[in-house]
């Protein structure tokens, strides 16, 4: 992991955020690379779920919304992390990750079981609070009107399902999809960007009739996979899928499966489904007095829709890419680090070099290739500096798939080298065939 | 105005953020259509800076920035606008909008002036404050650490120049382009999306030598209108330049353009070129202590670099594409609304229909012809709801450019009916040349 955050670094995929001030905790600034990187797989993602599908509609709500909406939502309540402080030393905690605690964690357990200050090796606890995770911030002049940084994208869904079904008339299952930035105050942010304190969801909503809730959920799981192992290309045999119990489920949720990924820092939740009832839009109308009924065309037939949500980060995305990506081998007794990304994800798709910097006719020809493809690729990257052997090492570490070489047969056969990233092997082919 | 406004509602482009529960003042939420209009702008200009060029570097930078930031940009001391309440009524508002009246409006000047509260008509005006603008948040668990929403997308720029730098080696001159939110706390939020508290901008900041300004803000100033005109396609005689005076510039620039826009409201300002000089960086290397210097690449000649910054607001930007796209007509004798929004920009490139509905081989026919588009171009939409011509208004106002019908002819000769929406014309072509 270290080695992944340090590439990541040199690299200019991804910094700590404000880094320059010390840093910002649970903040990410994605660099050139990263920036590249991230917009390939939300690209990709909107294009699976949003654009090839007829059932499914997108949205951007704002993050800012009416502080009702996290009532409804049962945030306000409940949405909250155990907090201890050491009366000692004055260090705050949460108190359930000092030790195997459930979420309930009381100072006394703390007590009884010795959990002594991580810091100052003190037993001093304060009484265990419940420490609300939304951001809050006040809107408008009078500085009382409150509000919160959305928590999850999700409900910026919810309180526009009305909205949708009133324009589109969309017909029964039918999902409503969102991109965005979530805040969630968290006392210990951790792991890179796997739990920051500003992240980027895409979420779905996928309303449904209660009828038929076992076949959607199925279909939408299949979908799932489909989209992280054939559109992502993650390794199969690092997705797990974990059924979620009962008694560790949401109350109002009948599944949830959560799909975990085997990151370097161990297997942990990369995205999750879940059937979530008519709980939500419920809720919704309840709190706004607003009709949340769907009535199936042309029938009188009317009810709450149900709903199955699938819930991506992008961090965790972007992690498992990366980490399943990076690689070190060793090439004729040379160590190298690559990252094996596949190629419509890659910050660059190619790269185009001279093979010699001194010597203006390979430049300029190496130009001409370079151009020619940036032109119909956008994402072809120019490198000069070194010699060759550098040069590919800097590409198979920012994960470029194909370096094309122009050497001094191009000048005369227009023939140039394609090597490899990940066999390292090389070919002879036309220019007219790149 | 209005009349946009209204479109904009009932056919799922931009609703009132949080509407469900009587809204969010100045936050606004992005319909299907919408959303996929916001997305092909921001596409556009991602290719038009980024990817086709090969000067500029894309980055992406946390919203919650450390806050030492905005004490060096000078946000935290002078990011402000005058407030003042009526003492009668207690409402606030911004002092400088009840007149003709500068930002150092005082209440003596409001007395004098006669300004009467627009609530309760007293003039009983308390002391003139400045509010800053930036929403505050606390992050972590303490409860002291104050942060700020980034007002603007600048200074995530600016903080990450030394990493790109140092890990991307850029010739001078270079730019950094990001695309992302920002929040203001304005007193009044306005003009539909024009002037909103959450907002998405598109910034450029372009590193120069110093030596070369005047040249360099010409040609950045030349790609600021072929962005508009030609890639969005906006029309060159809504378009003004405005030279902004010395007195009216930020005191650390040297030349400003204000790129306005014949707005329904008015000429408003749509987007903004600056020359700022050094002042970002200077201000970032005295509050950070890091050296902001570049070096001349084979030389030694050193200096920290100078900016000049272009600054796009989607929200105007797209306000200026729509409502420069709505257009009010007659066909014979009929009136109808259509938005002439070019091909790449709008939500659907065409829209595939059967004649009749209840002819299934019509609409066998008809949905080959729409999944093979589909697969190809995705933004393509079906419609075989209500008759022919309901149809054909209702792409017009969504702004599809072609409207593909599928008759009994087509099951003859495979040909379709292709309607064009500026024109309304219809010509005959063969499936294949789709």
């Amino acid at each position: 992991m270290e080695n992944i955050v340090n590439l990541c670094k040199r690299r200019g995929f991804i910094w700590q955020g404000s880094e320059i001030y010390g840093g910002m905790s649970g903040t990410w600034d994605y660099g050139p690379l990263g920036t590249a990187l991230k917009r390939n797989i939300m690209q990709a993602w909107w294009q699976y779920w949003v654009e090839d599908r007829e059932d499914m509609y997108g949205i951007d709500a704002a993050i800012i919304m009416n502080p009702r909406t996290w009532v409804a939502s049962g945030h306000t309540a409940t949405f909250s992390d155990p907090l201890v402080e050491c009366k000692f030393c004055h260090n705050r905690f949460r108190a359930d990750k000092l030790g195997n605690f459930g979420a309930n964690v009381t100072t006394e357990e703390l007590v009884t079981a010795k959990v002594k200050c991580p810091v100052c090796g003190k037993i001093d606890w304060s009484e265990v609070k419940q420490f609300n995770m939304m951001f809050e911030t006040k809107v408008g002049a009078t500085g009382n009107d409150v509000a919160y940084l959305r928590p999850e994208t999700a409900q910026g869904i919810f309180t526009n399902y009305r909205n949708v079904v009133d324009t589109m008339y969309p017909d029964l299952p039918f999902g409503l999809c969102q991109q965005g930035k979530a805040f969630r105050n968290e006392i210990s942010p951790r792991d890179f960007v796997f739990r920051s304190r500003e992240f980027e969801q895409m979420e779905i909503e996928y309303f449904i009739n209660p009828k038929t809730w076992e076949a959607d959920f199925e279909k939408l799981l299949n979908d799932c996979h489909e989209f992280l192992e054939q559109i992502i290309g993650l390794p199969k045999d690092l997705i797990h899928e974990l059924d979620v119990t009962e008694e560790d489920r949401a109350h109002y949720s009948r599944r949830t499966i959560d799909i975990e990924f085997d990151y370097p820092i161990g297997r942990e939740e990369l995205m999750g489904i879940a059937y979530r009832t008519d709980f939500d839009l419920s809720n919704i109308q309840r709190e706004s007095g607003k009709n949340m009924e769907y009535t199936i065309k042309g029938t009188t037939e009317k009810f709450i829709p149900h709903v199955i949500e699938p819930s991506f980060g992008v961090e965790r995305l972007l992690m498992a890419v990366l980490t399943s990506a990076y690689t070190e081998d060793e090439i004729a007794g040379e160590k190298r680090t690559l990252l094996k990304l596949p190629e419509h994800l890659a910050p660059f798709r190619s790269c185009v070099s001279p093979l010699l910097k001194n010597k203006p006719e390979l430049v300029a020809k190496a130009q001409e290739v370079y151009q020619t493809l940036r032109q119909k690729y956008h994402n072809v990257t120019w490198d000069d500096s070194g010699n060759i052997g550098k040069r590919y090492r800097k590409q198979d570490e920012i994960g470029t798939p194909k370096c094309i070489v122009i050497d001094f047969d191009t000048i005369e056969d227009n023939t140039v080298t394609i090597r490899d990233r990940d066999t390292t092997k090389q070919i002879r082919t036309p220019i007219s065939d790149l």
